[in-house]
């Protein structure tokens, strides 16, 4: 079955549900899913709805234009999503293999519905991983000088892989501003339950910390690093029987779940990022509609 | 803020979510919180809609009137609850304190929008808890002998104090068929993850299978023992060392957490029941609108 | 039962577990409970031994001096203690009432074996809950004047009662070193995941910051404020729906049952304190024998 | 370092602890992991005990025989297992490759101490998988009516292969009581919280029954059908959104982390079996040293 998706955030107001429900029936739209959340502090409506597209009396191209009627008259910001069309995942990693196998065997058992063209690293130890699947690898290594240079091919990558999400699957690199403002679909997975332990070396400081329990966290990645805006956590119990290398081997299972729930709920449209203020980079949160 | 809230339930059609927010926008209704689910075995749509009362262009006792119009149309059954009517519990109890100084707390402290007028016992042990807390307490003492007698006094006590709710907080008897016939609206709390360890002593049963997660129950009662649809469950590790005095401690805070979150979700018509077949006592399962 | 328990921590070496059971059989002691840690980085063997007193042939007020002989020759600091000597418990509170009432029911249920003759709070609200349950208050107003004044009295009540732990019961003052310097057995309840949201408002601060969990953390009280030794913590998970009162309300959960055990825990002399460094007040981690 | 460990149970009596320790010292040992527990039902005392080889003054191959004086004296039964004999695995796996390939990439990234010489199935589908890492493939399809003569070719080739453990991979055949006779070592991973759900189709019974959580099992296999005795268990939270189809994806994500952690307390020799009662096959239950 195939079936369109919206993703909507605007003003609240009266009769939002009415109007977009009433505009999908009225075109024969059978709705599949629907979900609203209403942020009180940011006066925000913010709605994902899905519908079969068997039957929908607007053609798929045509969707977006007619849409926009009603949306500008709510003033409205949209995305609108074909769950036939396959989203092209590019895989950022470095030299730990455990989310990019992870990655590429939910995507073979069809768990997660995307394509996986290509696999960049700045390291080479992946590459039979990679080919193994029949993904492309390219070996980019960075340093502090060819960094810029490295992410300028990054990005001719992207484009010529006609990529819509990259995955940082372990990628040890911070992504600059630069590339962030070229291409802003990106989710990282972060080896703590952020806030706590942001920034470098998570599981050694939750060791000395004496923790009792540790996280991952999944999050889009904005320039304010381990700041972006919060898709997925979870959490696991540890004690004093554990080494910082029990707890690393712990975080791997975390690592894996976490980012696969985060990459499968952002390819089937249920992530919508909104801030709490005017300020566009500041407080960015998610709506999770699952 | 007083709200009225609508629990749907009909089958599945195109439209479904237009009519309903549609008729709402229509006598100017501001949708606070609206959810949908489809279940495609049994081709029912549920639904629930609240929606605030100020500003509402229908007056409060007539909206049940007015929606029948609809309702009739969709074939739907349905549900009015208001926000301002404050539900009346009255709380079965046996030995055990726990559960019902958790409610009563919970109450106190708003946690619980509901009244708690009377508790029923079939043990004198608790009233001076409830004597505490300025409760009625009734002690009803039960044998095999003088159950069918006490149940038309609990029942009258039912009526007499006007209960909307009876939680059974622990309470160590089987609600007969004639009894759930005249109340059926009946919470119940199993020291068990049903349906494992269904029926009597599962910690015991628990400890001696040697499992590693004990967990419990709440649900609604039916005539069939333990299998009444299930509102909420959690667990919690337990390991070798815990012997079954460890397992029944541990669960107590599972059972007051349960029990209360289940109750709490009932009293914010959060749960619609329905079920998979025709039969209206078979698969009872439930939609918790969270 | 009678039992005492040995606490033991102590350079790393061999032959510390036979030296200690020796030591134990050699006086007809028979273990109940042994279990050991060694901390590869602090170079430290932590030990917690529990024995039945009947039939031991050292009188209980010998163990101490006799003890000694083996503690200085592997030199070890230790603690010894007595499950029938009841410990005595001060709950500190403010206003909320939640853990107050939580800590009661349980020792009045034998959950925790200690008693708690006093409540002591900087506002009036909770007498009439210590009163209830027949436990004395102390109402000790505290502003910045009169703060250094007031923990001189609070000290006082401490040794009046003949107080063996002070259990912060969301008490929303800090205790200065002063205090501790004087009275150091003090385990706060922290409405975070530390170090996560440590400071004022964690609940405001993780809705803002849209984490995915929310936790509490159980921890002994030290001069550096939210940093003392982690006993216990808990999660729980929330989503975009929680309002900040939501999350308050799911926390009052987490600090009950999280507290509640950490208290348990120290009362079963569970706990032992220890540091990474040499620095006495540096990277304090608790070993948790459970 | 290699280590050496002693896996003891033995009726309750003083001394023990000293005895074995003692033991231990006497010829030099340094402990590295002492751990006991004590089961009052059964009388059985239960002990693991890892210490270094380095500097032990019985040679390996003696420590048996040595042992086996202490042993008869407390009427112990034991295991002795050495850290670095690498044990082998087969792996037996149908059509499902997660668990399989869940398996052999934590062997190839050390957080298996094993070797996975061979994998058996009943169908031919994972063979590339096996190949893919190096690993030789069976394929011994089975009906009822070549049953019993593929568990003879099965059983040869644990011999051949030089097997320790048997894993049951998400393997859809049943191991006939003369199979287990011959090899009893063998952990299989059950896809519901046991003992609810036992037997088949547990996702589409937990469906059904409407259950807020479901679990993963991990057990030793007996000739009682899912009445082994437990390793490890876990859960995960669904809601009426979730299809039988999610719970088979999110349950999948159990079934590796359940499987592959009791795997691993297995090789580290951490879990130790016992009865509950006299009967050798009643009521087994583990100890899980971890």
């Amino acid at each position: 079955m195939a079936t369109a998706t919206l993703l909507i955030s605007c003003p609240d107001q009266k009769g939002l549900v009415a109007k977009v429900a009433d505009w999908l029936y009225s075109h024969n739209g059978n709705i599949i899913h629907a979900d609203q959340h209403t942020d009180a502090v940011a006066n925000l409506f913010l709605m994902r709805v899905e519908w079969d597209l068997a039957g929908f009396r607007i053609d798929r191209h045509e969707i977006d234009s007619k849409f926009t009627l009603l949306a500008d008259s709510i003033e409205a910001r949209w995305q609108l999503h074909f769950s036939d069309r396959v989203r092209r995942i590019a895989i950022f990693a470095s030299k730990q293999d455990h989310c990019l196998y992870d990655l590429i065997l939910r995507q073979r058992s069809q768990e997660l519905q995307a394509s996986i063209p290509v696999v960049i690293s700045n390291h080479p130890n992946l590459e039979p991983v990679a080919h193994n699947f029949g993904i492309n690898f390219h070996y980019l290594p960075i340093t502090s000088e060819t960094k810029t240079a490295q992410e300028v091919h990054q990005l001719a990558l992207l484009k010529q892989y006609d990529i819509d999400l990259v995955v940082l699957a372990k990628y040890m690199q911070v992504l600059s501003p630069n590339f962030l403002a070229d291409f802003s679909q990106v989710i990282n997975i972060h080896h703590s339950f952020l806030p706590a332990f942001a920034g470098a070396n998570p599981y050694q400081r939750a060791h000395e910390r004496g923790v009792k329990i540790i996280g991952a966290t999944a999050h889009y990645v904005t320039e304010d690093l381990d700041e972006g805006p919060i898709i997925e956590q979870d959490v696991i119990r540890v004690s004093h029987r554990d080494a910082v290398s029990d707890l690393i081997r712990k975080g791997k299972d975390l690592e894996r779940i976490v980012l696969a729930r985060a990459v499968r709920l952002h390819l089937e449209n249920r992530v919508l990022v909104y801030g709490l203020s005017a300020n566009p980079n500041l407080g960015l949160r998610t709506v999770v509609f699952d």
